[in-house]
């Protein structure tokens, strides 16, 4: 068997492993990208050798410190390292399938996929900001539950980013956020490569990122040689370690590519297979007598000590643990509950209920009401507003602001930062500790966070979105604040549930959704009024979780159905009633959520929209993509085919034909 | 008739002028932002008082100074310019009609409804980032057009942008590529109020923008009393302009809602009317003696002085532009050409074409030659990636580099900004001036940059986006990767042409859509795969143009129609032969366009979808969303309700049923 040769130190077998079981995997599949592990490597290997706390025989342990590779595309770079340090979730015959069918090693790591992933990364800038969230819920448990005599939460995140995170404005806002912050346990190491896929970084990024993130408030260190140098390496990480009241972003000067002697500092090694010729001289340069996908035996012994050295932390932890349940049981309980995932019991108790007597509100102001009565029972709901919470009204009352030396209260401030907000989020969500996270802002400024609102989706998120002024009922700022095609765009998304409710009760119903999805690891996005609507007769929470009920019905097979969503229910049964009166026999069907809906069983949604009636109207406020599924070829759609109009939103609204008499002469038109 | 007061210098009238018009509207309309137009009305009028040059008589004169409120919540401060400055646009009447229903005076500012403004903003970030496209079109004008002894392109761009704007991801992107590009010409007053929405800056943004803007290597200034120190900020705005290889930036520190005694420096007056009572008081504070819309007429006299002034700047350009006909009459032609938006004779000419003979291609492919011809007969053509140019193929072969010094050319390195360039490219469609702009990037990333793609759509910038690797086909790089709801999320968009076309054919059908779109102010979308398809019998530049047309038709009615977009509609195809060799009658329409589609008359549509068939078929790799718009309650789709996967593309389509069997299968269950 292979042992180390003269001139490789245990360092370096350990490092050219990773290199050499990147370099091999991409050229077995033909795909992938082996310059980034190879430049990374040393980085890699003192930060999971020397620091990284985890038990790789449960990935789960829930005071792990946690790693994200930012720059995903680098994937092989975390399968090799799962794989060396003992997970099981990483074998070399996963390796082996590397961005395969169905394998475990796809081409991004993905956290659903592969245990000790802990984010789904690839799109850029998303897990440098997810980063953000898991060190943000890292300090807001931290803050909340350790006592003097008791840290349970106690962990750092780590991230890997590159040149790509660092150009993308997502990386930006969540850094600068993670600066106001003070993050002081998240640890950046940047892979200073000079290389992006269009070639030098030259070309188009010429910034000094260092001072960016001075000026963003980071604690920067640089690491001149991240080739060769691993002292340089080591003493940074520790360093950075001990600046507790900043995050801190490490330049880590590399290759891309080290050690591919006509390929490395190329855009050629980014995202391609080295080729045969090339591998042959790599190996040569590297002195690397392994065959492919063989890993020296003192290299993959001296990784896999992780094991025993997990085992003890893991260990140590529920010591720890035992001990703090049993100073502080009420706490343990509720922090127990929080990492079983489970919700308390009659948690639900608290939504309002309404009747058609209660006064109207806008179904924001409803949504406020639900979020402070479900804030005084969940203690693990935490978030706020990108810079609109008197808007989005998503403050917890009585609750303090999340900041700087108090982490431990739950109003989140997140600026003007949708996009960042969005990703963090996602972090806070996908720390696995329970929390269940919300951002707000305009409906219409979902296009700003909508990568992030996809990856809840993809990636088991359960972040809830509550998304106010969701129509052209927002009014005086115009068409740049008015969604139109908005939700059809958010309901396409697949995993994501889009519920705009009715009314009061409905919003009961809404939240009831929202919070066991977030348990669920689903994301919610939920739509609300900016103007005031009626409690109608006849809503329920109940019949608000079906997704679609029906509202107001006829004796009989009915002539046509109305159906509609939000704000514009009230006009389907305004205008039922005006119908009706003409001897038509009308349905109404509120139908808050699509994708709940059709998670109902084929029989509930027969008797809902039975086949045999085709003449249908949808009513709503939004463009009408996507309302055929429903309403068929021989129905109509009353919706908004344009861009919006500044106007007061009452006006705006009938202008646009959002009124009773337009149904009405839309169903007669249908009716025929 | 008023006349200054003793107390108000004629500089102090115009100010307050501007900042009771916005105090005055926004109370009379209650709504709207009172507080940046009052803290920023002494920046913005001596900008446009000593240093800006434009002609209010004729909005659109080429060579005019451009303006941007990023910060367009404060468009009151624009109207109010305008008003003061002799635009036609903006009359006291419009003013006082602020935000009300089809008023020139909307709640942000819309280009498209009010001469004078530059661009649409108020989404925030996009202001700054379109005057980096702005600040581009200049440069590349400039070194293309201006010789020695005749420049006709010489102008600046200025930016007001606030506290949300620099928050915004978007606006980093686009500021560290225009100090990557040294856009001397770029000149941005940040407007340093200390507040948003939320409360003070204190909140959620703490780091230091100016060190920031360093970074990104701009010069960076410091007007430290901007609220009476108008020597520093014309001081400022000549340093700026003398500093010719850096865009500068000047922090211009002020008092938000400058003025009001109680309400000044708060969130309070971010947002809101000020109310009649602090509107009293604002009146006392500062002296204003005059009645709401009352304008003295000293201030008036003084701001429309800026009427000869342009006459004055117009006719010295028109001299300059005519001696420059006179000795370069070829590219005064070109110059004239561009201002006409017009296309030169026969450019279409030069799209290829191709029979079923021909190799099969990505139609990425095809796009690349598009592209590279239509470059050669088109100069106007500009754009390039986001870090993906030899994946996207939008490189103009033997052209050289966008690039500080060498701005002449017409390849653009974005970066890995995906956002920041759809931006950039909507502000180089805005400079009207003819350019045809073009941001590239893989499908799926058009969630990083949907706003600037939606604002292309609202506010007429005839931006192309070129969108590659448009499925699951895509491959290895997995789901982050694979646009699934991507295309129904961008067809749902109003005034959006999105174009997905099968093979070269209709590539360049859609490219010869796309460059007509832009010359008519229309963006136009792209779809292209990143696999092989073959060049399908009876396709043509002519048809795709339509939207959709039959392919493969039967005898008679059509049992079934089978209908698709992109590479699959081989598929179709495929299906068809096999479905008709059993006898069934079938037809196929390609339908690389809705939108084309539905701008074709009622006949045409029946012709290509008659309604008496009503078993339809469509296929498409991606979200099913939408299609029931065309297959109907009776028809089926094949398309992809989740997400993708990791894998080699062609793996993905048939594992997720891309295939002509599967096709044929779904056919036959509705044929029943």
């Amino acid at each position: 068997m292979a042992v180390a040769t003269q001139t490789q130190t245990l360092e370096q077998l350990c490092i050219n492993s990773i290199r050499f079981l990147a370099v091999d995997a991409v050229e077995k599949a033909k795909s992938g990208h082996p310059g980034l592990p190879m430049g990374a490597a040393p980085m890699a290997f003192v930060l999971w050798d020397q620091f990284m706390r985890f038990n790789p025989k449960n990935p789960k342990w829930f005071n792990r410190d946690r790693f994200v590779l930012s720059a995903g595309h680098g994937s092989m770079l975390q399968y090799a390292l799962l794989y060396l340090a003992g997970f099981d979730s990483v074998t070399i015959e996963d390796i082996k399938n590397f961005r395969q069918w169905e394998s475990n090693t796809p081409g991004h790591p993905e956290n659903f996929m592969t245990a000790g992933v802990e984010v789904t990364t690839g799109p850029l800038g998303q897990g440098i900001a997810n980063g953000v969230g898991l060190a943000m819920a890292e300090a807001h448990l931290a803050a909340k539950y350790n006592k003097p005599d008791a840290k349970i939460v106690d962990h750092y995140t780590y991230v890997i980013l590159g040149d790509g995170c660092n150009m993308e404005g997502v990386s930006g806002e969540a850094c600068s956020f993670a600066g106001h912050q003070g993050l002081g346990k998240l640890i950046a190491l940047y892979d200073d490569n000079h290389i992006s896929i269009d070639g030098s970084t030259d070309v188009a990024f010429t910034e000094d990122v260092s001072k960016r993130f001075e000026a963003y408030g980071w604690h920067v260190l640089h690491v001149k040689d991240g080739n060769n140098d691993l002292d340089a390496i080591a003493k940074a990480i520790q360093e950075a370690k001990s600046v507790t009241d900043k995050p801190t972003m490490i330049k880590v000067t590399t290759t891309i590519g080290y050690g591919a002697p006509n390929k490395q500092n190329t855009a050629g090694i980014h995202g391609a297979a080295l080729g045969a010729d090339e591998i042959k001289l790599t190996r040569d340069n590297l002195a690397w007598e392994y065959e492919p996908f063989v890993v020296p035996e003192d290299a993959l012994n001296h990784m896999r000590k992780a094991v025993e050295r997990g085992a003890g932390y893991e260990d140590e932890w529920n010591k720890t643990f035992a001990n703090y349940k049993s100073k502080y049981a009420q706490e343990a309980a509720e922090f127990e509950r929080y990492l079983n995932g489970k919700l308390p019991d009659g948690w639900d108790k608290v939504l309002p209920t309404f009747t058609p007597e209660d006064k109207g509100l806008a179904t924001r102001k409803y949504s406020e009401g639900c979020l402070n009565k479900l804030a005084s029972v969940l203690p693990e709901l935490i978030g706020g507003s990108a810079d609109l919470t008197h808007s989005n009204l998503t403050e917890i009352k009585g609750e303090g602001e999340f900041q700087k030396g108090a982490f431990q209260n739950r109003n989140v401030h997140f600026g003007v930062r949708e996009h960042g907000m969005g990703a963090i989020c996602n972090g806070m969500a996908l720390h696995d500790s329970g929390l269940i996270p919300y951002g707000a802002t305009f409906l219409i400024f979902t296009d700003y966070m909508r990568a992030a609102i996809r990856l809840s989706a993809l990636s088991h998120a359960g972040s809830i979105w509550v998304m106010t002024h969701d129509s052209i009922g927002q009014g005086e700022d115009g068409p740049t604040h008015q969604p139109i095609e908005t939700l059809a765009s958010l309901r396409a998304i697949p995993n994501l549930t889009v519920i705009r409710p009715a009314d009061g009760n409905e919003v009961s119903g809404a939240y009831k959704v929202a919070i066991e999805r977030a348990k669920k690891k689903q994301p919610t996005l939920l739509a609300f009024t900016r103007q005031g609507v009626p409690n109608l007769n006849g809503t329920s929470i109940e019949k608000a979780t079906k997704g679609a009920y029906i509202l107001v019905d006829c004796d009989g097979t009915p002539d046509i159905i109305l159906m509609g969503t939000g704000s514009e229910v009230q006009l389907c049964v305004g205008a039922a009633e005006k119908l009706s009166a003409e001897g038509k026999k009308v349905r109404v069907v509120s139908m808050p959520s699509w994708e709940l809906f059709e998670e109902q069983d084929q029989s509930y949604k027969e008797s809902v929209l039975p086949a045999s009636v085709s003449k249908r109207v949808s009513v709503e406020a939004a463009a009408s993509f996507g309302w055929h599924k429903y309403v068929g070829m021989h129905g109509a759609t009353v919706g908004i085919d344009r861009f919006g109009a500044s106007a007061p939103g009452a006006v705006c609204l009938d202008k646009f034909g959002f009124n009773v008499d337009n149904v009405v002469a839309t169903a007669k038109k249908v009716l025929g």
